[in-house]
């Protein structure tokens, strides 16, 4: 039996907010909490250390990317994704369900699993849900995610429907590929779309199986951004109220607060790393993009509020907009640090709020700072 | 009066390899010693914590480079380049002379100076020796250099004639724009190319005048190895004994077991951090390709010897290569923290082989791992 515990430690009384703890092999985490991505095992220009530093708790790896390069087999003789990436706290790695069908050229879908050309070297592979499972058992997540057809926003109600069936039913082949008496734990998630009734009849059909904990998939994919609330708003609460929930590729800060009002516990974005790389940074007065004209000149830090590595003791505004300006890559490292550590404090924030019975407020307070 | 200060503290027996302590307005350094480049005012990928960390004592930044870009002024207006970089520690500015020549677009040389294209913006510059002056005092480096005319390898004997009699004429009017009552100290530069007759002549004109300290340019652009080691073998000796001796651009630890047996002190090179970024990394057991194929499942430190942060509790051989294969800017800068850590590391061990007497063996030592 998995090791995974989840408990709830406080509930809003006025929302459907709640804190909890999750117990993993490799420690626990606070939720509500955000995973920074770690695509290929790294959060891009970071060190786990630094991870660390930013308060990171748990960590997102991609086992379609790893899977690909250096290979399942490879990541499993070098200790694992904790060892070979060097982050010894929970990792969850996604199936590549999503990355299978946004990333990969020419995929032909069958009930059976996904055929594709390798983005790397355009040989052919085919992956199926026992495929994803043997890959992330060998890779050695603390938590593992279900296989799924994730479709693309917009497209038709017929496509939607058979996409959700596809995912139910390869869902229980993934629990079946699985090993239960390990030492992982496997989430299942829901698919659906926009379609409010299809949400619920999967949300449904998931949690009747035995997945330790379930995630919302298939939101974020493009879609308008009120519709991408409605669905969390209605899905969320039907996931069972005492298992982890997981909402897939999310988000922004103002998508934390809502989200996080609806009952959702964990979240996974690259934003504030691709972001960060692009010169954008999120700080306690709003977004900073560094490249600015207006930095030029700034001796003060990114953030004076952060007590984050790049903000304290740390360089000016002026010199990380001249390391943008040169084509230095130690300022999308710096700004991805200070990123992260500005998502992990404003969840970490968050749990404070809902813990002291403040949650309205902290939302009021951070919405007129985030306002989307 | 500079209150830059150099003494020799200890002297080989048996080569021209000398120890000495060098006193800055930013504090002190030790000799031989190597400074990492940080054109821009960082070693690319690398935070000022991480230069201290890796036995940094002085840092070379390029006038040319920040007098572009943010320009002198800006500099100056935030700290200097000290305050601007976040590295306190001793600083020394090239004077853009090598730049000049090497990196801008249609340079026409007069005697009055260089006008040439801006790599920037293609506006038209004109840069003299008070024009380099007055940007190294703004920008505000511990070591300032005068400016010189640096010909390419190769050159008709007319053509380094000429610009060594450049070089001597504008360091006269260097030290004429140098402010002698300032906290900075400037240092004289020895052209004249291979021709060992016009460096003795050089050598002898630029130590006649009132430098703090003596750098040795023009070697290591482009020509045959043995000839930059007949160059300095030659030239080191002629400059004045107790003054600090500058070898401009060199190099790697071969060349260093040369030229501090020469009586060189101190170094810069860009190989560290160019090197480390391509993926080669210099290790107490010679040089390591760590994009080789041969790494890839390799679960040991980059250099088992190594105390660095890289080494030291980091990342596999086979992750550090992961990181080069899927694009994460971040391996550039472990293997360039390295290479620092290791030509520090390096040039430490040369100082406490001469100080114990040992310099011959430590010499003949590192020449079986690097023998070039």
């Amino acid at each position: 039996m998995s090791s995974f515990t989840f408990r709830i430690t406080a509930e809003d009384s006025s929302t459907g907010a709640r804190t909890g703890l999750a117990v993993t092999p490799h420690g626990a985490f606070e939720t509500p909490n955000f995973m920074p991505v770690a695509t290929h095992g790294a959060v891009k220009g970071l060190e786990p250390a630094e991870l660390r530093a930013a308060g990171v708790q748990i960590l997102l790896a991609n086992a379609f990317h790893l899977g690909l390069r250096p290979g399942a087999g490879a990541v499993r003789s070098l200790g694992g994704v904790h060892g070979f990436s060097g982050f010894d706290g929970p990792i969850l790695t996604d199936s590549g369900g999503y990355q299978v069908f946004s990333l990969a050229d020419a995929n032909v879908v069958t009930d059976e699993g996904v055929r594709f050309r390798s983005p790397i070297d355009g040989s052919e592979l085919f992956v199926t849900p026992e495929e994803s499972i043997r890959a992330q058992r060998a890779i050695g997540a603390d938590l593992v995610m279900a296989f799924d057809e994730c479709p693309p926003a917009g497209a038709a109600p017929e496509v939607v429907r058979r996409a959700a069936d596809r995912t139910l039913a390869w869902a229980e082949r993934s629990l079946a590929a699985f090993d239960r008496g390990g030492p992982q734990a496997i989430l299942g998630i829901v698919q659906g779309g926009t379609d409010l009734a299809l949400r619920t009849e999967c949300a449904g059909r998931i949690a009747a199986l035995p997945f330790d904990s379930f995630a919302i998939g298939g939101v974020g994919v493009g879609e308008e951004k009120g519709l991408v609330r409605s669905v969390v708003e209605h899905t969320a609460p039907l996931l069972p109220r005492d298992r982890l929930r997981y909402l897939m590729g999310i988000g922004l800060p103002g998508d934390f607060l809502h989200a996080v009002g609806a009952g959702v516990d964990l979240f996974d974005c690259v934003v504030p790393s691709r972001n960060g790389r692009n010169g954008t940074a999120f700080t306690s007065r709003g977004l900073v993009r560094i490249r600015n004209a207006a930095h030029a000149l700034d001796p003060g830090p990114l953030d004076p509020d952060c007590p984050c590595a790049t903000c304290r003791g740390g360089p000016s505004r002026a010199f990380l907009r001249h390391l943008f300006a040169t084509g230095d890559h130690l300022g999308g490292a710096l700004l991805t640090r200070h990123n992260v550590a500005f998502f992990e404090a404003f969840l970490a924030g968050a749990r404070n709020a809902i813990r002291s019975g403040g949650f309205g407020a902290f939302r009021a307070r951070w919405q007129a700072v985030y306002p989307t």
